[in-house]
């Protein structure tokens, strides 16, 4: 295509056009070779870093602004799940040969609404060519008082479980994006299923419960690969196993719609990921302050279970009491 | 090939069999979603990430453990050139669908020990399929004394500019790697050859020079895209320009013997890539006390020219006064 005729731009020219405007005051406007961070006093720093790939982690044609949300969100995630606030992110631009500069102007206004949105200003980065896929790779850091980092694997035997948002809309939501017309999308309004896939493309990290997690859980992690999979990660963690009740698991009306048309979808909700929600296990004592806390940032809190002495896999309670079984325990992007 | 069908470990056992030996204590074995590290008092963090790409920055038939000392390598080089201590790093391992655990075992084995020499231990990565070439991005970070990073536009008039080991072996490496039968290295010795090819492999942060940046020089950055053009961006970083004696420039041996079989290679040696030398400009009266400290780290570092009223481009001077131009100012990973 005569685009690729074009000049290419060079990496320095790409800078100063795309990058230096979402560039914060450590990132030296991007123009040395590393940045600086001056960690408050008293502080740690919490690191984080995860990649997203065009065909693994996303569609090679999602706008690509809603990909710069989510190569940056899946990283806030993990940073909120912690109990940090984001204190700048560092970004790894592989790009594949038939890029454009006009996919390069979206991806980067994208990623400033979503910097902005975190008060994360991008630090520095690295643009390379792919020889592939596009590939996004971002380590996002943040801050939390010194030794308050809520750990994965600090949950204690009583503690309750409890997780934030709804579960499996994205998965849901993936499902439609593969497949537009599949029957079950069909009983759900045009609207729903929008919704569905808008929690695929668009992660929201839930940072603004991370105070609260680090003042009232003992235990947290976000969920990414399904809440089946995720939580067995965190008793694993923990030595720990854990009782759910399978109908207190938050669903939203379009899943609850789509699991009516197709019982067998509530496996996809439980096992598939995209979630980005945040599981967490805390002292009952400390409940009524989650809640509160989670009402104040206007976050849907709810309480799924409890953890259990330790050994077997988490159990997964029906109505009726008996043990539910998923067929497929974990979702792995890898 | 059979190999490709035995079952591939999950990412949490690669973790667990080959990530966690790396790991430092801020890592939690790796285990937790985020790392923590603790910024001494009275330091600020510096952050550089650099990626490098099969194909692109290192052939895909490259031992695995010498892509693994290049990834980590090219990464300290940058923490080097600012003054910083390494503190610590975050890997994403983007895998080529045809990996298998022999390489990714050697690739570990070569980390470990880069990672050992540089006191940098693993704090966190993620590892994605890359769908395409392998892709390895590093966040290395590192520490200075509040204030004192090295900025790469920090230069004067009148400073002196130095640079440290020798310029282009790395580069005329690269040429033998790619043709190992060219006429010009049939003129080498075959240790001399592999000298050459070892530069390009295995790349040597000047870390040990790092503390004495901080106390004599005003403006450093590490010279991994060619003198000719790294040198260049210092000037325009600073608004500046620079005469530079070309016959001051340190040549190993291997160069000048590859030169003077081939007068052009004076070209490749000071445009090619991968030397990750430092450069730096230093107020003249520091100059001895920069000598001093290379001397006791060991390491050559030579005067090459002089920082000038800005505007034009460096300017390169043969032994007769006459400027000299090179075919291509830098090079491009990207």
């Amino acid at each position: 295509m005569a685009r690729h005729d074009l000049p290419r731009p060079t990496e320095d020219e790409l800078i100063a056009r795309y990058f230096a405007p979402l560039a914060g005051a450590g990132g030296l406007s991007l123009r040395d070779d590393a940045a600086v961070l001056t960690p408050r006093p008293g502080h740690d720093l919490i690191l984080t870093t995860d990649a997203v790939v065009a065909g693994v982690h996303y569609f090679a044609d999602d706008p690509p602004a809603s990909i710069a949300h989510k190569a940056l969100g899946v990283n806030l995630s993990d940073l909120a799940a912690k109990g940090a606030e984001p204190r700048g992110f560092l970004l790894t631009l592989a790009l594949s040969d038939d890029w454009d500069e006009s996919w390069l102007a979206e991806f980067c206004t994208g990623l400033s609404e979503a910097a902005a949105l975190a008060s994360c200003p991008l630090l520095g980065g690295d643009t390379v060519r792919a020889s592939g896929p596009t590939l996004l790779g971002i380590t996002a850091l943040g801050e939390v008082p010194s030794g308050t980092m809520v750990r994965r694997g600090a949950a204690q035997v009583g503690d309750r479980l409890l997780v934030t948002g709804s579960i499996g809309d994205a998965a849901l939501g993936l499902k439609l994006r593969q497949k537009p017309g599949a029957s079950w999308g069909e009983a759900l309004s045009f609207p729903v299923r929008a919704a569905l896939v808008d929690r695929y493309l668009h992660p929201q990290a839930r940072l603004a419960l991370a105070p609260a997690l680090r003042a009232h859980a003992r235990a947290a992690m976000d969920v990414s690969d399904g809440l089946v999979g995720d939580l067995a990660k965190m008793m694993r963690a923990a030595d720990l196993s854990a009782e759910v009740e399978v109908a207190r698991i938050p669903l939203s009306d379009a899943v609850r719609a789509a699991v009516a048309a197709v019982p067998g979808l509530l496996d996809t909700a439980l096992t598939g990921g995209d979630d980005y929600e945040i599981l967490c296990a805390a002292d009952p004592a400390k409940v009524p302050a989650l809640h509160e806390a989670a009402g104040r940032a206007g976050l849907a809190l709810t309480e799924i279970g409890t953890v259990t002495e330790g050994g077997a896999p988490p159990v997964f309670r029906a109505a009726d009491g008996t043990a539910r079984h998923f067929r497929s325990g974990s979702f792995s992007h890898f």
